[in-house]
């Protein structure tokens, strides 16, 4: 049933930072050069972009010459639409012979001159928010290899830092790691991935397992996570990713600061005892060993003393290693995956 | 973000039982028959078919001249496929002025003569697998009027049979009851619903919400469950349905026959009480006050006096009212649910 699952996007990318107004609209861009920095040749940036992800300013003949392979989107726009001033620049990147990656909610692929430029050059491009091929259904039968998910209080709470900073960590240390995306970001970061949230009902659990499939007994998928089983609009996904990753470990993601669950009114985010009871008992369907084995806080909204004062005080209340990825490492998740 | 959500096939129906080779290949139309007597003018029969859904045996012209609304396709065929043989009975039926009702795999509308003709007539085409339109995100937000779902150990256990059954019987009590269908047997029967399991995982919970609005206070909305928030490859369909559904009252259904679950080789059957426990965890998200009101066990395998024995060890067992809608009627659930 499975076809192409997922996605596999060249690299070198080139990232286009469009006219973002500000850093936080080209997010997508400064996180794929902070995190896959060998990945990336050079930005591109049109008159007026204030957003920098701090790589060689290149033109699109220059970033060819280069090697580029990837023409990556890199900036977020008003309802995630595509500009139509972009289409000559995608259509010479395809010309010079890149492909094209995006993470906006409308197609690139849906732009009849681009779809056409790209079938005739032979280039690909990759919407990543929109799965590509079908997926199995999932089946809860073991396999081998180890992986460790990340979860978290809420959206929007650093999961995805989380995973790429243990991930960067554990391969530091020697281990034997890859990070999986299972969502847009993460997917252009990692050149590869599925995203979660756009795939059908039935196949959620089947395509994590696609995602991280059997592996050697000694390598580690590090997972990134999404919403909370708690979630009253998300809870699906975050349960067929659960059971479909069948993690060995969970890292439990939650920011301090945060009241009330972003986009949900005044409900309170859940408190951390609740989630990880929530994660263990549907993590424990497909994996009875599943076990939470750290904390990471995302402190970014505290001040330094209170931020580590409050990691020492999560460490000591639920006996648990916590960390702060931006402000302390990972050094006391790594030791408790190499205990597993 | 809601375009047309969910189905609404016109009725009366023409049940087409095709050339079903034995009653079960000819069961959603004898089910369709069996819970919508008063929505099906006849059935349609090639030679050979071996299946019966009890109604007069018509022609498509008669059942035109009887007022037939919508040609209901109610065999299922090898691989979910459009026999081509069908086409030109398909094509004669829209220019009666039927609509078609298909639970297929395969898309009616995907057959570019049937799509033409369905176009130039003004008719519609209901694949009934396939979502129409698109949904919200769900949002947990309260709502007025009053849900039961039921809810079970396992796939293909009798959800939808229990809620028809509960359906009917409040009916019959006098209580104002709506009948909400999320699966293709349970839409073809209702005329109306959504296919939960092939609706993109981010809106399951909305999807849901938009299937069973705010309604009067006193009214109560009986939604077909799917499969088990403990089922591992299904599991997130059932909680976005879940907390979707708000629901105030639950039903279980269980077949004690059933050792391993249904298409995942030995893994058993998990228990009543574990199964309660977690879909409670999982309702209370969205509503606190959800509660069991009783169990419906399935003992079609079982010897009449042992299906007695156990539905009233059951009973006794969880404290709870407990059934077999097919031998005991309703009457205990309806006693619990105006309780609430």
């Amino acid at each position: 049933m499975t076809e192409t699952a997922g996605f596999a996007i060249p690299t070198p990318y080139l990232v286009f930072l469009g006219a973002a107004h500000d850093q936080l609209a080209g997010k997508t861009g400064v996180g794929v050069a902070q995190w896959r920095r060998e990945a990336c040749v050079g930005q591109m940036r049109l008159p007026g972009c204030r957003a920098d992800a701090g790589l060689p300013d290149l033109s699109l003949e220059d970033a060819a010459a280069r090697g580029a392979k990837t023409f990556l989107i890199g900036t977020t726009t008003r309802g995630g639409r595509i500009d139509r001033d972009w289409i000559p620049l995608l259509l010479r990147a395809l010309e010079l012979g890149m492909d094209i990656a995006s993470g906006l909610h409308d197609r690139v692929a849906d732009i009849p001159e681009v779809a056409e430029a790209a079938r005739r050059l032979g280039r690909s491009i990759h919407d990543v928010r929109h799965p590509r091929g079908s997926f199995p259904v999932g089946t809860g039968e073991k396999r081998s290899g180890k992986r460790v998910l990340t979860i978290g209080t809420d959206c929007s709470i650093g999961k995805m830092f989380t995973a790429l900073a243990l991930h960067r960590a554990m391969i530091e240390a020697g281990m034997k790691a890859t990070f999986r995306a299972t969502g847009q970001t993460g997917i252009l970061i990692a050149g590869s991935g599925i995203p979660l949230d756009a795939v059908v009902a039935d196949f959620i659990s089947g395509a994590v397992e696609v995602l991280c499939p059997a592996n050697d007994p000694d390598h580690w998928d590090v997972i990134e996570g999404q919403a909370s089983v708690l979630h009253p609009s998300y809870a699906g996904v975050t349960v067929g990713l659960v059971m479909g990753a069948q993690p060995d470990a969970m890292v439990l993601v939650h920011d301090p600061t945060r009241r009330t669950m972003r986009g949900l009114g005044s409900r309170p985010v859940p408190g951390i005892a609740e989630t990880m009871e929530a994660h263990l008992a549907t993590a424990r369907v497909t994996n009875p060993n599943a076990r939470i084995i750290g904390i990471s806080l995302n402190t970014q909204h505290m001040a330094e003393k209170d931020a580590l004062a409050e990691i020492a005080r999560t460490a000591e209340r639920f006996a648990l290693p916590t960390i702060d990825p931006a402000r302390t490492g990972c050094a006391p998740l790594i030791e408790a995956l190499r205990a597993i």
